[in-house]
């Protein structure tokens, strides 16, 4: 299934990007005054091959939930449970990622990709647009990325294709645009692990403080991503390697949702950290991937920027957020859909008989 | 009217904006980690001096279009008729800011302050949503603002009144939050010599290329901005005679529109050049009225940003837009209105059942 979806994954369409800019330039307005949104608009053309692209609605965002074997180091003050913890929360509704998702009318879908601990009884609404739990989980947490593998191959390999199946079921749906979203107690950790592995950027370069850790903590956590490169060597060649050797499974499986995305040419909105983190993972297996891929805001974690600079991607949104969720990429939705209505909606100088300079 | 709107203006209120940092604390997500939205709801909370703060809807957007004698100077390669054209897209829902207000399901009121040609015929669609028009002419544009004062100081009053009494039409309607927009062909030119008149700083530093002029199209504007400040000397402590001397009508009635909200603690979200430049002659009538103040997009004029940074404002969105009409006010909406959200509908650590760090 990983081989099929990476060789379904295609370049943009340069005749429908042609389209694009020809029409923006018709567009009643100065020619370049809409800024990063044009270009954006030119990118969703190529993505659908299609000028105007459809408008990416509705919007579907997908939690990966895992835990991970590395919170034993000491790398985060928050308790393991709270993975579960906030899965209930999701499916309550109570969190950022649900108030800002009912706003923008997307989906929200928990994947339990990986969690270690039990999930709360909770008593899910049933109405089409309560949070929905899917259950795949393919190993209660990663092992500790310090002192072994993460994952076997094959479990990292069962991660991403879960990442895979749920974008094709939420396409299938009818999903005009697929949001990132993550959860998981000491998963800045593997991302940055992921970023160094794939970028080659070094250990400090690449850590942040996650949650807001003290110096401490922040030390000790620089030191066991150093110590875990070391003692695994990543091979950036080798993606589902990398993923298993210092990944984590909501990694894997966002690296799975991404490649989906570009081989059904469906946008794909990254969050923060741990999704442009996956996002490398998804490039490397298929380059072409970076092409269905919207960075929705710069995370405050340091490697996310490393990550976005080796995509050749500039997020939308630069606000400071480092909570994950989905909520950076939500923030940033409003943005791709005006991009996208413009080439819809706007008058041309023509059409609306209005001179030109 | 300006004088009693300007009494009115008091602020932020130290109680709602301490329980809004508590109840921030205590929302299921690691404290800080919505970055500026955080400090954006405890700013809302301030000044509905209620927390958690109204939601700011509904949005309306007012778009106030003049015209301006230093067109003659050639500081623009775009005809002027293009301001009443213009007008007409708008009316018609043909331009950028209808596309981006029917998505965030924002009104919009176009607002004839001062335009100088005849506005073209337009069939008005009925409908509760269509576009309006406020017909307020005080003037058929400015004088040219290089050889003589743009205004009288009657003429740059009634220009502030028009906007205070939109603004009070449009909350007396239910409007939650207000939203600048402008249009007026030449406009950045009297923009560059409001933010040097308030702020000090040097022509060159403050005067961008608006629509894209060319280098030789961009040194006259420069110099029509120097000669400008040299003739009529403008001093910031007096908000009405800069606004006269060296501004637009357009500029004036969005001070007014800002003094009124302030005056009603009523967010305005702030677009480009025009609206920033207008808010520093609003912070000139009345400091405190910055308190309402939420800058939407950092414009790619360098004057928005000398004038931000003196009123102490950071902008939501920075994605290189240089349209105005209220784009980019529109596409910060849903960052306001998320950070507002937050403290209604996000669920407590108590509530939630999640585990502290």
């Amino acid at each position: 299934m990983l081989t099929t979806t990476i060789a379904a994954i295609g370049p943009l369409d340069q005749t429908a990007m042609a389209a694009a800019r020809d029409l923006q330039a018709r567009l009643t307005k100065p020619a370049g005054s809409l800024g990063a949104l044009e270009e954006l608009s030119v990118r969703l053309a190529g993505l659908a091959g299609a000028c105007p692209p459809p408008l990416p609605e509705p919007a579907a965002v997908a939690i990966f939930a895992g835990d991970h074997g590395v919170h034993a180091q000491g790398v985060t003050p928050w308790p393991q449970e709270v993975t579960a913890q906030m899965i209930g929360n999701f499916l309550a509704g109570g969190a950022v990622v649900n108030a800002f998702a009912r706003q923008a009318g997307a989906s929200v879908t928990v994947v339990d990709v990986g969690v270690a601990t039990p999930l709360p009884p909770v008593a899910v609404g049933d109405a089409a647009e309560a949070p929905r739990l899917v259950a795949a989980n393919v190993r209660p947490g990663t092992r500790d990325l310090a002192v072994t593998a993460a994952l076997t191959r094959d479990e990292a390999r069962a991660a991403v294709e879960t990442g895979i199946r749920v974008a094709d079921d939420l396409i299938e749906a009818g999903a005009g645009i697929l949001l990132t979203g993550d959860m998981g107690i000491a998963n800045t950790t593997p991302s940055a692990a992921l970023v160094a592995a794939f970028t080659g950027a070094e250990p400090a370069e690449v850590t942040g403080r996650g949650t807001g850790v003290d110096d401490e903590t922040y030390r000790r956590k620089v030191d066991v991503v150093r110590r875990a490169l070391h003692r695994h060597r990543p091979d950036p060649a080798d993606p589902l390697g990398v993923l298993a050797t210092v990944g984590g499974l909501e990694h894997a499986a966002l690296a799975g949702l991404i490649l989906a995305a570009a081989a059904r040419r469906i946008p794909v909105l990254l969050d923060g950290v741990i999704a442009v983190s996956a996002a490398l993972a998804a490039a490397a297996f298929a380059p072409d991937a970076v092409g269905a891929m919207i960075a929705g805001h710069r995370s405050a974690e340091p490697g996310a920027t490393v990550a976005l600079r080796h995509l050749g991607l500039d997020p939308l949104v630069d606000l400071g957020l480092r909570l994950g969720e989905g909520t950076g990429a939500l923030l940033a939705l409003p943005v791709v859909t005006g991009a996208a209505r413009v080439l819809h909606e706007v008058a041309t100088f023509d059409s609306a008989g209005v001179a030109e300079k």
